[in-house]
């Protein structure tokens, strides 16, 4: 593999290359993963991912996640939370949150749900 | 899936939990991938993942990265690096450093090198 590129990716400079909201950034690809950066604001959609767990690394604000069977789970900077796959889930950010997520490649971020809000083609930083 | 333990993982706390070097922690599973918290100090061992891309970022101190065919690669706090598959690679902790890996469950951190320091089950926290 040599020659292939290796890069260091510096997360508050790539979060200050974009502005919009619920349109992950493609930052890394590991194994069958990606590592996707996104901004999030507001109350996103209640949809799960049948096959694919879900990693959210949150950077800066406080991510709500809202869940059909159990409590809602909070998530500050620093912190991280995984979904499982099969767990219906909504992304509540009250503020703006900057979110790093590991899920795999093939994940469409609206999971079951064809949502308007689905950006189907994530840009790559 | 109900009934699965959705948990919030604060990674402070969890660096906090743990104080030997070399000896990740498993802190989540996401799809075929760990998720592991690592204290790093001193040099480790040369080695590569002849099948695995392994993600380091660093939460804390400043992680040097060597290579056989290429210059060091300097990953501070709030950065990530990631070394594809097939990639001899050696890291370095002039400082503590504490990072978070992704890669998949079954590599062994020194990869290719039995060494005396892999540690071949590691604890979950």
């Amino acid at each position: 593999v040599s020659g292939a590129e290796i890069r260091v990716v510096d997360l508050a400079a790539a979060f200050g290359g974009f502005a919009d909201h619920w349109s992950p950034r493609i930052a890394g690809d590991v194994n069958d993963c990606q590592v996707r950066l996104a901004k999030l604001l507001g109350e996103f959609v209640w949809h799960r991912h049948d096959a694919e767990d879900e990693l959210f690394l949150v950077v800066k604000g406080r991510l709500r996640m809202r869940f059909r069977d159990r409590d809602d789970a909070l998530v500050g900077p620093g912190q991280f939370l995984i979904v499982p796959r099969g767990v219906e889930h909504l992304p509540v950010a009250e503020e703006e949150v900057h979110v790093v997520l590991v899920e795999p490649r093939s994940t469409l971020h609206t999971g079951d749900v064809v949502a308007e809000r689905a950006v189907r083609e994530f840009a790559r930083i």
